[in-house]
């Protein structure tokens, strides 16, 4: 098997083949290693690379199988981690200078889950100081470049994964969500980011037990690989108090169903958002697609009062806490974004704390009432196609000036505070050629049904296949 | 069957004998209504009554055992709501006069949930204004007496519901517990007051839909019948975003268990609160039961440190966003210690309930160590017995003063921070005949551990069987 036919399959058949040993892990990670030595320099999505340590791994796993070992789901599969998230005995920065030497003792959940369901890590990918806007440039690293416009960005936060997915340099990869994180690079990388359920990844270590805007979850270049890296990452664990108890496993099973009938609501503009209308004619030309699919659509969107300042508030609010502590001995070393939000934090009254709950618990109910009529929800993922990479984030949306660094990415950040799934999944180009995404959205809870809808789009589109032209 | 032998059934057995016809519901209903109408004048727990309501209701009730219909838990069994909880067509006071004649268009879930498992509505229990403090009174409907000695207090909130049990006027009651509002009302009526997980029972109507250090639970007067109140009561429900997923059926299962060698820490002052010798002796006198169950039994208790501001810090911002509109529209209605946690709430900063969150966190993690070790931590309810009702709130406790007028239930608030479930189950009296409990916590969200470890206790010690004078 090729170099090419490796990196160009996807992570559910490459893990049947390995398992079937038509192809060994070895050669899987060596296509891989080949892929980033020729790719990576033209995006550098994967910051962190250890290829000795990989094709180790790969030997040890190639020789499980041998002994008829090892069936664990993502056995053998090549990942990078999100450089937010700490991998014992591996450099983690957070994307902040302050941490660039930083090594933890320690694994996050989520890697010793990748790990324990057989993945291999071959190094970490980039992201945004602290994870801090969806562009993904930082003082270590630099920039990671858009593979399908490299005068472009990939987005962000989990900016390395969705580049390093789109570049076939990976087959599945890992993230988190607060504002977009998840979503953003998916849409516009042409990948999938599924952000989940509070809770259905469960967060440790985490500052904050009980009430997580941000999520973790998979990236992927088809639905079903997010699944299958989905039912390795979700599952209850002791050290979350939120976490949801239905076991990963779930998420293995066929995504396959009828939507026949099945009521989908069509979003434009989250109540008024200015919209670019490349993004707009591109989602409205697959609506034929879920009409097609036999799912019932109709225009219509809940109502999305007081989101915006819910999550303005919680964001600083999250950032002070994390991040207060840095700003007094490392002023000089956070960027400008960050420390504005700290600040923003540090003039939060508790009251308003108490508001943006308050506030937040309208927005379930009205939400939750209106997709007691609508099992889905369609939106565009952001408002903007992937922009220069001169620029730190959008000024301007059709004339429209943002006030901040975060308001151009209210059609994710709306969603998180509404608290349900939303997968980003690839829905076309525009005529210029950046990509497209979708953002479907489910019940509360109803990861299942999410993934399952985006999997019938994706099977009926297959936009997820364009390649980038710099990785063939 | 006399009235006595009715009232002084247990719910399950009672249950069993509605069902197999032995007894009417009517007579049932007609043996409590003759009940209310002899003991409570004397205690004040049942503060709105409709026995026609009800008595139409218990005939309806057996036209469908007639029928051969009607198989739900609770078919047939009187209770009284808590008068926090919104009851449809039935006064709702809040124990507040500025909602002295409000009559809800709704019912809260769990009266839904009670009403749907069969349960027959009669009316109300007393609590004190918004349930703030664990002493009964209000200006709406006076002070709810101690049923074994009506020159103390029966604790609150859900007090009424308490003193009813004991004074064997209900079966099944209904509450709620933020800084121990099932426990210590339990704790002094020798009864069984059970704070359940967050999410066990999911709550609605709820300001705060994330954050419920309020959590509702089952009152009665054994722990078998306790767990049957909660099969109908806990489970998901889509109003409640933080809704545990297991179904109530659950706890409808056989109580017994073995408890050879189950481990147990056997905590005493939660890290040096003063505490009532009268209290310490009782709890200590029962530790050879635990040790006649098998368990192991070994001093120990986690670090509660931070526990207390953590606790100050949620419960001052739930009652600034709860209050403040009336605190800005009836200050005059409405109870000094109110307005004092209003306005303690109003000072708050944004970075303050940071570090609430941050340090409860850390909290969760040191005591879920603890708990990898032991399988269930022993604690007194509270650190004194029940004290004079002429008393608003304790004072001192051993020479040790209290600055505010929670500060005398830190042995249960400390509890409420840990997110366990912790039960107060009948543990024996003092010298003078006034009840003491002892709280018993599981394990994150083993509720079940808990009800099972707690009958075990209860079927050893036989307590709760000691009926209160007044109520003979």
């Amino acid at each position: 098997m090729s170099h090419q036919e490796i990196c160009y399959m996807t992570a559910s058949e490459l893990s049947r083949r390995i398992r079937a040993r038509d192809v060994s892990v070895k050669e899987v990670m060596e296509a891989h290693l080949a892929q980033i030595e020729r790719v990576n320099p033209k995006v550098n999505a994967i910051v962190t690379l250890l290829p000795e340590l990989a094709i180790e791994q790969a030997a040890a796993a190639d020789e499980a199988l041998a002994r008829g070992e090892s069936t664990a789901a993502l056995h053998g599969l090549p990942i990078a981690h999100k450089d937010l998230f700490e991998t014992q005995g591996i450099r983690t920065t957070f994307g902040s200078p302050i941490y660039k030497d930083f090594v933890p003792d320690e694994d996050a959940l989520i890697v010793e889950r990748l790990k324990t369901a057989g993945a291999i890590t071959i190094g970490k990918t980039n992201t945004p100081e602290f994870g801090a806007g969806a562009q993904t440039f930082n003082a270590v690293f630099g920039e990671t470049l858009n593979p399908y416009d490299t005068s472009k960005t990939c987005g962000g936060s989990s900016g390395g994964a969705a580049a390093a997915l789109a570049c076939r340099m990976l087959p599945i990869a890992d993230g988190s969500d607060m504002g977009g994180s998840l979503r953003i690079p998916g849409n516009f990388c042409n990948v999938v980011g599924f952000r989940t359920s509070h809770g259905r990844v469960p967060i440790w270590p985490n500052l904050t037990g009980w009430f997580p805007i941000t999520v973790q979850g998979p990236m992927a270049r088809t639905v079903q690989d997010a699944a299958l890296v989905l039912s390795a990452i979700a599952g209850p664990d002791s050290r979350s108090p939120i976490a949801i108890a239905e076991p990963g496993g779930r998420f293995a099973r066929p995504l396959e169903r009828d939507f026949t009938g099945a009521r989908i609501a069509w979003g434009h503009d989250l109540g008024g958002l200015p919209m670019d209308a490349r993004v707009t004619n591109t989602i409205n030309s697959q609506r034929r697609v879920f009409e097609d699919l036999g799912c019932v659509v109709e225009d219509g969107e809940p109502d999305f009062t007081d989101a915006d300042e819910v999550f303005k508030i919680w964001r600083a609010w999250r950032f002070e806490l994390a991040f207060n502590g840095l700003l007094k001995t490392h002023r000089g070393q956070l960027k400008e974004t960050i420390v504005w939000n700290i600040e923003e934090g540090k003039k939060l009254g508790g009251p308003q704390i108490g508001w943006a709950e308050l506030k937040q618990t309208e927005i379930f109910h009205r939400v939750r009432k209106f997709m007691d009529t609508y099992e889905f929800l369609i939106l565009p993922v952001n408002q903007v196609p992937p922009f220069d990479v001169t620029q730190r984030y959008v000024t301007e949306i059709g004339r429209v000036k943002m006030e901040t660094y975060i308001d151009w990415m209210k059609s994710c950040y709306y969603v998180t505070v509404t608290g349900l799934p939303a997968i980003s999944v690839p829905c076309g180009f525009t005529p210029e050629g950046l990509p497209v995404g979708v953002q479907i959205l489910g019940r509360h809870q109803d990861d299942f049904g999410v993934l399952q809808l985006a999997h019938a789009f994706e099977q009926a589109t297959g936009i997820w296949k364009r390649i980038p032209s710099i990785a063939k």
